[in-house]
């Protein structure tokens, strides 16, 4: 699919819309009341299938053909789904298959959602019907900007079908037995297979340990693959019935950030736009928001749409507490900031019923625009639509890039071992915090992408490594990049064999590891930075390392007997540096590490933070878009030594000098860039 | 049935007895023993059926006629239980369907009790056949003074069966498929019915989280009132078979106080006479005991039977402690005190083995009158033998009523948010345990009952508000009635439908509630009463509310938005007073809520305790019997001001002035009340 | 099996073996590198079926003839499995029953270990063929110097064949259905049988608890019985195909010390030699470890082989920290100290890939001789090598025995009460680590040893009490000998049926228990200590007790009831004494009650430890080695009086007086036994 011909999504202030909840009488004081905050989207058709197919062979499109001609009297945008997310009572009744069973071999029942199994025939065909005929009526339909598929794919499947579906995948992956066996060493514990068919999902009665964890590490690799194939091939069929009918509206479905299930960077190549749903916990931090956003910007490195947020509480958490006076813009500008194309919020009117009842929305149950939250949303519309338009077109620019990637984080997870506190995201996070702390904008890459662009590359936890990454960044480091990489990196290849002899990237990192130490709850391991001489914790594993012409950056300072062993290392490779680092850092030596890079690579920190302000910016070919967020529910200093700057949002001048932030508080300035600022 | 053809329950002082667990020569010598502690009846037949019935054609009562028989002799009153709450081997062998299917999909083998299907027809056959033998022999016993049926109802199935009696309890309920559809706002999650045979039970195979919670509210209520209604007509059939053969003895089975599944309110109307099983832990305080017995006697408002209680130590919970010496003494005062007209426990002979072996007995395995256990049942028997026969018709009095709705109770646990820190029963303690520090009687009253005799009713986390309730409350305070509710009370209808606009009672209350803050465990929400200026913790959720006529008795004190905000207001209504608490309240807060609201009610507070001294009374005609109890395991020390008092268990004189209490000691007055004190 | 035809198994130092799992290319590689660690012996074919038979009617040993070729070459000695202790995928696609079904009712499928049914008649008929033919072509191969049978087994199975051979089982134990009945006071609950197939096994969906507790302890016990047995039963098959093909050497299985599921006691009776795996954890104590190998060594009173140990850590555990310089060094001679006549390691070369790919091993995947690891494992097997060999043929002396009854510990996790903080195996360690401290050898016994060469026997949380046994201590403490037991013995027979009356132990204690009180969080218990007026904590529970005849060693002082009342018993009966501890001790008052009871049993302590100075001895008839033992990873002292001791390891002399001890040091001395010492 060329690119070009798709066309871009417009901006969208809008949100999750299920009219079908409530009577029909109704509907359009609804619309004219999110009027009010300046609402010009909705997202429609998400959970309508038994609406809209009362039997196998009856469809009815009576009120959507009601609901999307209302949203067009009044020029709302249409996000239009497809309504694959939840099965329609009489197809389970009928179809026993179309129903996931879960890894204890229990078969699912009606009810729920995202339970579909994504190899049933069944289910397949229905959709695709489904599909189509939603397409032959609302395909040419111009309000319809951005076409959804399904919703917040996830979760595995073990049924027959999805055995049957694994073999045909893996014959093709592997061609013979031999291979198989070999790439699984299925040898172990007398997994050897003899026929295709001895091939079982690796389920909790077959190899997944009552802890998650895998006896063959490289079939539930291989599981995880196809599972998240299986389901990318059903939004790819839905996406072909898509484009038979239409041929350009952008195609999306919505993704949730750091979830483990999905390779979103497999995923993302056959989405037109990336879309995400943010649902921040009382105690997460807005630097793992954005952390969220950059990933998701990454994936395509292009801007994304924020497909759903809670204008207040979520529901579904331990403790839903509200968003605080000036949380929800804040966030929308934060998204914004890191390449959010759309706000848009679940839901415009709060659900009558159902398990989504006390989840927040635009309007809620007391039917009223003088409420705090809706309130708060209008005057995000009303800004949002003032807004320089230029923004949607800018871009992020990155000199640092963060490799994810989905199979070292299922390798890990599938690992039995060495300690049950290594956390993949937490990994990724404690690099990312670094940058974000220091208003460094960071790219999410994968093992795929291009390193040439960037002064700084990460690779933390990369657990899986291909050698073609491995020359890739060999040669990133020989022309004068630097490389970070740490304890649980470079330790087996894509079939999770461990590597025999040297990794593949000892010889540029200059040392390899002989043991790993697993920290305990009695851990007392410290690492001293050589330059600083200052000590802090060390935390989760130890790696016992030995030089190959590295030099030692800190070193551990310990009971054990890698006292004095290297904690931190650095090889010069070429025209760059290669480090490793052996242990989980404390904030404090994350710092001078992180600060020392950047050093080398040449990187300046902007102005530093007084307290948790975060700036970032996107760019257009001419213009800075620095975007000045409050990220705390309390006033905040910034030191501001530009002259001349406007806040785009209120059109108020900026002095230079001390800046007071109120909390949650929002500036966005515009800056011309010179010609070689480009 | 007419109330007045049943004979009433004599007063029992007796226990569970299960002989045909030892040898039939051990028999006698037992019975001669719990003579020696008064026992003057025993429950029997509780636990028989496969005794009873070896196979499916043959009945065999030798040994039921045996027991009978001997006890007869000994002139103990029969409690006959109806054998129909464990399944033989050779039943669930022979039909697989009379055995429960769990939430898993899993039908449940022979073994362990309380798990028939009660929607089984072929366990509805038999057990009739059972009963209807057991009637056929015993019904005419003059021994057996009450027929206990099955044995301590509870839990759910989710069987075939169970669907197809749903959905015919469903179409009764709601004639057609779009009132059902709407009721459940079924729309939601493509959850639309079509058909009536699309309905399956919402179990963890379809519409039941992972915690418990409903995907659908209004179907997830249905399921729980159509599983107590199920298990409540299993007990009508028992009852009818019984009532064939006998008019007059009273029919009850032995309830479990603050239970969950079933709606005994409903149940209550059934049962003849309230029976309950009572099994505080080491951890359970007077006041939750207190408590549950109070239930237990709103439920008909009638004395109850305390069917079962432990002499000692349980064995089913993590600690089984010891009772202290005088504590079953304290624990069956208490009960008689709070409505109990009998005191029976478990058991009169420690189990050989099974699972309640280590359970205490009145008869250990010991085998001796001369055990510390035997000699106190021996004490409170001698001593309830003597005591003033007039109290088996006295009754309670109280001028509060708590409002205890399990329809409210399943709504809260159904919901998917707000905070996992709400629990009913913790709301429901929160207010009681005020009125009983105070020694103020509290009625527990359902939905249905009248509120015109009492001057303060309170509808804790009344989460489900039913438009004839609202209407009876409003009647209630309009004619000078004080009516407290509290946050997450006033939520939804009936089918756990979100009230749109405003609530049934904000009119009455004169305010509404915008928003519900969840307290996080970084809570620094506290509440600052106005009169006092005292500030304590607010706790679990925090509504955000608007007065509308009400006016402010105490405030929020926060870093939060909702600075200053009501945390209790006070509205004016016709001559009463309503009363609105947005949060959790501190015990300090609590106990001046109390008292103010006390104050307007026009009631005063008896003397107060020192320390842990209960003291209630019930009243005859002629007479108000107080009982002073010690709920503690030390001495403590009460203040009498009345001259001339009498503790008729020890017919000693009580002087004015401060009374020792001995530890777990009780003194019952008798005081004669004046003509307008009845 | 006459012990004499059996020949001993050498001594090994060596390791599992799974060369199948890589490139035949590379094994020679490997077997000359461990060769520099002096490694001697590998352990074989532990689960090779897959590939040994790769379809039911092909055999292919051509791998594994190639293996026993190339240890022969080089003179290694095999262990040889029998491999059928994970079965192939092709048999559980074709044969369902082959699988075990789980406690709830869930069949297994193909994957993991260990998870055959015992029962299946198709896996006994397929293991049968598998071990013949691997007897027919190895069966006279003298490189094999010991049979190893399946792999840790373990695990109960759930299935109808199970069932039926359940059935049977207990046909043949108790003859009538009445017998049963009576056994299990099966009339509890209504589970009278009337025919045999009415039994189920107790599962979570019959008679097991949520939380594993029994409803009839009598139906449990038999369950565990059986399933014991019918893994027994299959590694007799197994055992008798061999015996068929091979006389004389030795077979055995590798058990795993304190473990619950098998009675090793009845299981050791049929191996030739006793082997197992010990793993410790980060946190498990020397202590501990010491007790699991006395264990081992107790269940025939002969040297063990020490089948499995990891050179460094372990993956499967939730922190698998390094083991620390010379900690397998000390692991391994403590082994030996304890009665190890081998020393193996899992594993010779680290897994290329499967669950286990993060375990240690002696060569790792760095596939190196310089590791740290490999040079610890090689300088064991240098000294090892040099040993004295008439070790190899030394028995350990002790004067004290532990009973150790896997039914006790299966009776007290059966039973539903009387508190979660009673665990059977904290109960014997509470006893042995008083022993170990003080470097005095523990025999562990069953309750079918004979007692009469022990100065002093205890029996902790001894539940079950035999006739038998309770005859034969009787016996012993009359002759002079010194017994202990505590709360929670005494209490059921075989059946768990309660004793009714006295405990056959009561009159010997000369003392009863009246009741037990389960502790809570709150406790406030101490036990005064009559002798010293010290107090300490007491714990788990408190029996309230009644002298008989004994006196009192220590009391309780509480708030509580039975404050004063007897804590620890002594009763004089004929020679000797019988002690009685009810409460769960502190180590200071088990300190004071041990050295008061060695002091009766004429047990002197040695010269005790300033640390953690392990201290233990084997002999032969003219020598004493004396095993000195650093437990810990820092220097220690220990205080030497003997003069002219060397050090046979190192061949250095040790002074008298303080001698240091390196990290996990170690010392043997060689004495000259003097005649009268044998």
């Amino acid at each position: 699919m060329n690119q070009q011909v798709i066309n871009k999504v417009p901006f969208l202030f809008g949100g999750d819309y299920n009219p079908e909840q409530w009577p029909e009488s109704t509907w359009e004081k609804d619309i004219k009341m999110v009027e009010q905050a300046e609402i010009n989207s909705a997202t429609i058709n998400v959970f309508s299938w038994s609406l809209l197919q009362p039997k196998e062979n009856k469809y009815d499109f009576t009120m959507l053909d009601k609901i999307v001609s209302l949203l067009k009297k009044h020029n709302f945008k249409i996000v239009m789904a497809t309504s694959t997310a939840a099965l329609p009572g009489w197809m389970v009744k009928k179809y026993k298959d179309v129903s996931r069973v879960n890894t204890y071999g229990i078969r699912q029942g009606f009810g729920k959602r995202h339970n579909a199994c994504p190899n049933s025939p069944n289910f397949q065909k229905l959709a695709e019907d489904l599909v189509t005929q939603i397409m032959k009526r609302y395909g040419q339909e111009r309000s319809v900007v951005c076409w959804h598929i399904s919703n917040e794919y996830g979760g595995y499947c073990y049924c027959d079908n999805c055995a049957k579906e694994f073999r045909k995948w893996l014959k093709i992956k592997y061609t013979t037995i031999e291979n198989l066996n070999n790439a699984w060493n299925a040898n172990f514990w007398s997994h050897t297979i003899h026929e295709w068919d001895e091939v079982v999902p690796p389920s909790k009665l077959s190899d997944e340990f009552d802890n998650g964890k895998a006896v063959l590490g490289g079939e539930a690799l291989d599981y995880r693959r196809f599972q998240s194939d299986s389901l990318l091939n059903e939004f790819l069929m839905e996406k072909a019935v898509i484009r038979k009918f239409n041929k350009t509206t952008p195609i999306t479905t919505n993704f949730m950030g750091t979830q483990e299930d999905l390779d979103y960077f497999k995923w993302a190549r056959h989405l037109d736009v990336v879309s995400w749903d943010n649902y921040p916990s009382f105690d997460t931090t807005a630097a793992f928001t954005a952390m969220n956003h950059d990933l998701m910007y990454g994936l395509k490195k292009q801007p994304f749409m924020l497909m759903e947020q809670a204008p207040s509480q979520q529901n579904w958490q331990a403790f839903n507490a509200l968003k605080a006076p000036g949380e929800i813009r804040f966030l929308s500008y934060q998204a914004v900031a890191h390449g959010a194309n759309t706000v848009q919020f679940f839901q415009l009117r709060q659900a009558r019923s159902g398990s989504e009842k006390l989840h927040s929305s635009i309007i809620s149950n007391r039917d009223s625009t003088q409420t705090r939250v809706f309130k708060e949303v209008a005057q995000i519309g009303t800004e949002m639509k003032q807004l320089d338009t230029n923004i949607w077109s800018s871009r992020r620019k990155s000199k640092v890039a963060i490799i994810f990637d989905w199979e070292s984080f299922w390798g890990i997870n599938s690992s039995v071992g060495p300690t049950v506190n290594l956390h993949y995201i937490n990994r990724i996070y404690a690099y990312y915090k670094f940058f974000y702390k220091n208003n460094i904008s960071v790219d999410f890459i994968s093992d795929n992408d291009n390193l040439s662009t960037y002064k700084i590359v990460i690779a933390p936890a990369h657990y899986i490594l291909k050698p073609k990454l491995a020359n890739k960044i060999s040669v990133f480091v020989n022309q004068g990049g630097n490389f970070i990489t740490d304890f649980m990196s470079n330790v087996v290849d894509e079939n999770d064999n461990l590597f025999q002899g040297n990794g593949p990237l000892d010889k540029l990192l200059g040392m390899w590891v002989e043991e790993r130490d697993a920290l305990t709850p009695k851990n007392d391991v410290e690492l001293q930075v050589m330059d600083t001489g200052r000590k802090t914790k060390a935390d989760v594993l130890c790696d016992v390392v030995h030089l190959d012409g590295a030099e030692i950056l800190a070193k551990f300072q310990t009971s054990k007997f890698y006292n004095n062993y290297p904690a931190i290392t650095q090889n010069k490779f070429g025209k760059g540096h290669a480090y490793y680092v052996c242990t989980a850092l404390s904030d404090e030596t994350m710092d001078w590490l992180g600060k020392y890079i950047l050093k080398k690579g040449k990187l300046t920190i902007s102005e530093k933070n007084k307290e948790s302000v975060e700036r970032i910016s996107r760019y257009t070919d001419k213009y800075q878009y620095e975007f000045i967020l409050n990220t705390q529910d309390r006033e905040q200093i910034y030191h501001n030594r530009t002259s001349d700057l406007v806040d785009i949002v209120s059109n108020k001048k900026i002095n230079t000098g001390d800046v007071h932030l109120k909390p949650f508080g929002v500036l966005i300035t515009r800056i011309k860039l010179n010609e070689d600022q480009n």
